[in-house]
């Protein structure tokens, strides 16, 4: 059997390096592209070496060759503080990008992963969220550039399944950590790990009861793979039996832990650490809670959430002490 | 003083055609961009002749050349029979449409008026809808490519003023009715006067409670150059003390109708109608109710709708008659 090839767009951030060593370590060779806006080579370093990567610099919004089974979609700045830097080429990475990448996996008949994002809920008033939820979400607020551009994302994929019969698949990614997080990604987990490991104040916003949930990337990636390794045809009935038109799979931990719990533990895991809990006002839009629900992830893949917090936490630590 | 210099994407459609005709009484010279995909120079006939006009015909998706002082952005199919078609080339028209208006806009410096949608507010939550109010929009189904394609509009826009310093407004229109409707465009008071007149079943679908609003063409366009011709300081000063981030006006009327009061009243007014009232199975994602609050129209323009229903029914009785 020949060897699969898979295309990886955003593969120098911080989920998608992970998701190259586990494509690579699978078996398949991987072309990863990044513009390095937000990503950054120091990721690709443990793998880059080997003979069936590729790395290319580019933007996902330029033209893109080269002839793949899979294509994984993970390129856009997910962060607030790198997303609302260039609010408009946010927008133009989600909503130019994705289309890029869909006439590619109609050229080359390729299976598409697509990296959506708990953010398409907005402010959910739905508890916990799962996929037939549609979302509370500003169209026109700081924020809009990545929620909007990323359900609008969504939609073109849609459109390409019904219309072009992309065979493309999405996941809605909650809040994710791990090692190779950006450490200035101004989210909280890499935000009180710093502020911990410096002896900083701990800075949570609003009173510390909003609460959220905490992946551990390994956790995440294993999803993914095993999404794309579903048959279509098992894919398209079982969600046409949950009558969603379109196979979207929330990914999360549905662990909930208030700012202020978050704050505690990683200071229990950084004992030597001076820095006292701080608080500050709530920033605009910013959700007051949020949580998947997993159910259509578990009956499909079989796969749920393995690595606790305090494990995470602790290789997350590990990274951060290294940086 | 010079004439200004108008260009109308979407000119000659059913709302773009009225604009253009408004825009030549007004003094203005005018570009009128369409690619005629749903528009029709049948709807330019009253004025295409006169000096300051000129009909392009052309994609909105393409590059766009000229030297404007007011640019209009109504370049998309807007009923569900048209824009679920192509969902493809509508998500398109709407997101690729408005990041070429709004470039062209930069470069002149022109004003922009942006027309949006009360479907951005999708299957709303909150009655009446005000601005403030985020929406309950699904990303993914049949609808979804006209819905989401035109929050991610809005979405741009507000990052074009807020980065780029583009003076752009929007209104987010309502079901609007009038002559040069698309006879063909499936919605409720094109489909119930085209029955009525040639004799056929006049269908409503679900049980004929759900309401919507009519709001007459000529009522729109007064609103829409009323708020054109308001001084940005005024405008930006407005919706600061409404703590609306980007400029955006619900125009509407909201006067309520069920569907059944609709269809009774067109019946009214075609005596000779020898139609009769059947009721059909509601489509996907049909909104049950919608209806504007129109408070921040009516406190920043003076205006309010004028035409009442059976007005406005008359003239667009008398244009399909001659269809």
């Amino acid at each position: 059997m020949s060897e699969k090839r898979a295309l990886v767009a955003g593969g120098a951030g911080f989920l998608g390096s992970h998701l190259c060593e586990r494509l690579l370590a699978d078996g398949y060779s991987v072309v990863a592209l990044d513009n390095l806006h937000t990503g950054s080579e120091d990721n690709l370093v443990s793998f880059r070496d080997r003979p069936r990567f590729e790395f290319r610099r580019q933007n996902v919004i330029d033209p893109l060759a080269g002839e793949f089974d899979e294509i994984y979609s993970l390129a856009c700045p997910a962060s607030p503080v790198h997303y609302q830097a260039d609010p408009i080429a946010t927008w133009e990475t989600s909503v130019l990008g994705v289309r890029n990448l869909l006439k590619l996996s109609e050229k080359c008949g390729a299976r598409l992963l697509h990296a959506s994002t708990s953010e398409i809920y907005g402010d959910p008033l739905m508890h916990p969220q799962e996929e037939h939820y549609w979302g509370n979400v500003n169209t026109i607020g700081i924020r809009s550039c990545y929620d909007e551009g990323k359900r609008a994302a969504e939609t073109l994929i849609a459109d390409y399944r019904r219309v072009k019969n992309v065979d493309a698949r999405m996941v809605r990614i909650f809040n994710t950590y791990g090692p190779r997080m950006h450490p200035q990604d101004g989210r909280v987990v890499s935000n009180f790990i710093m502020q911990a490991l410096h002896d900083r104040p701990i800075t949570i916003y609003g009173d510390g009861t909003q609460t959220r949930s905490f992946q551990y990337v390994d956790d995440l990636i294993r999803a993914m793979r095993l999404f794309m390794d579903k048959p279509r045809d098992e894919v398209d009935g079982f969600f046409a039996r949950h009558k969603l038109g379109t196979p979207v799979l929330n990914t999360g931990n549905p662990g909930e832990y208030t700012m202020k719990q978050l704050a505690e533990e990683v200071l229990r895991l950084i004992p030597d650490s001076r820095s006292q809990i701080v608080y500050e006002p709530l920033p605009a839009d910013d959700p007051k809670k949020r949580k998947p629900d997993i159910t259509l992830a578990k009956e499909l893949l079989g796969w749920e959430p393995q690595v606790p917090l305090s494990e995470g936490l602790k290789s997350t630590i590990a990274y951060f002490v290294t940086r």
